[in-house]
C-alpha cells in the first residue's frame, strides 16, 4: 500500500510517496512542487491542486498523510498555510483519498523515537529507515529538506498503519 | 462585467454574481455550497471547489471577490477558513481569474456608507442597490445569510472597479 506525505505551503510544498507492506518500507518517489513566486496566490495554488492530482493519480495512494498545526506567528500565516492545505486537501477529496492528520511530536517520535527530536535528527532517520535508495532519490532533489520533511509524514502514517498501538505522542 | 463574490466557510459558501456597467449593477444568480456536514473535510473541500470551478465557468467572472481575514478565534477556525479558501482559489486560479481581496469594513462602507453597519443593515441596503429581482432570488434561495453576504463583497467589488479612488476604509 502507498502513502503519500506532504509539508504543505504555498511556495514550497515537499510531497514523498512510500510503499509499505508489514514492517518493510521503500520509497517510491520524491519531490517539491514550487509554485513561481512571483505568480499571483490563486495561480499558485491551482498549480498545488494540480500537482497533488497527479500524484495521487500516479501513485494512488491509500491515505494522504499532512502534520496537523497547533500554532502559528500570526493570523496571516495561518491562513496562508490553511490556502495551501485546502489546495491540497480538495485534490486529495476529488479523488475519495482520506486524509491522516498527525501531530508535528507523533511524526518525530515515530521516525526517531523521540517527539522532541530536531530535523536533523529527523533527516538522518528518514535516511536510515527508507535505505539508499532513498538517499539518492534525495540527493538528486532541488531543496531535499521539504522533501525530506514530508517522506517522514508518510514513514509515521505508515507506522501508525503497522503499529496501531503505538501511537501515543511523547 | 461579471463579478462573482464569496463568503467561504467549509459548511457553507455563499456565492453571487453581480453584472455591471457603469454605475448600474444587476444580480445574475447567487447560492450556497453546502457540502454535506458529515462527509471528510477533503470531501467537502473537493465539492467546494468544484462548485466554484462550475460557478466561474458558467459567468466567466472578471474577478472573485472575497472578504480578507484579520482575525478569528483560534488557530483551528482559522486554518479551517485558510482551507476553504485554498479550495476556492484554486478553482479561480485554474481559469486565470484574478482574486480582489476587500477589508470587511470596505465591504460594509462601499455598501451602506459606514464601515461599522449591522448585519442588518448590510442585507437591507444589497436588497436596495440590486432591486427587486435580486430580493426575489434571495427569499427564494436556502440560508439567504450566507448568499446577502457574498452579494455584498460582490457589490463592494464592483464600486472599487466604478469608483477606484472613493476606496478608503473607515
Amino acid at each position: 500500500m502507498n502513502l503519500l506525505g506532504l509539508d504543505p505551503g504555498s511556495l514550497r510544498t515537499g510531497w514523498g510517496v512510500v510503499a509499505h507492506e508489514g514492517s518493510s518500507l521503500r520509497v517510491l518517489d520524491v519531490g517539491v512542487v514550487r509554485p513561481g513566486a512571483a505568480e499571483p496566490l490563486p495561480t499558485r495554488l491551482a498549480t498545488l491542486h494540480a500537482e497533488v492530482t497527479r500524484i495521487v493519480a500516479l501513485y494512488a495512494p491509500e491515505a494522504v498523510a499532512i502534520e496537523s498545526v497547533f500554532h502559528g506567528p500570526n493570523t496571516r500565516a495561518l491562513v496562508v498555510l490553511g490556502q495551501a492545505r485546502g489546495a491540497i486537501l480538495a485534490a486529495a477529496g476529488a479523488r475519495g483519498v482520506p486524509v491522516l492528520e498527525l501531530s508535528p511530536a507523533e511524526v518525530k517520535k515515530s521516525v526517531t523515537g523521540r517527539g522532541a527530536a530536531t530535523k536533523e535528527q529527523v533527516a538522518h532517520m528518514v535516511g536510515v529507515l527508507l535505505g539508499a535508495q532513498a538517499r539518492t532519490l534525495l540527493a538528486a532533489a532541488r531543496l531535499p529538506a521539504d522533501a525530506t520533511d514530508a517522506l517522514a509524514v508518510a514513514i509515521a502514517a505508515a507506522h501508525r498503519r503497522t503499529h496501531p498501538l503505538a501511537r501515543a505522542g511523547g
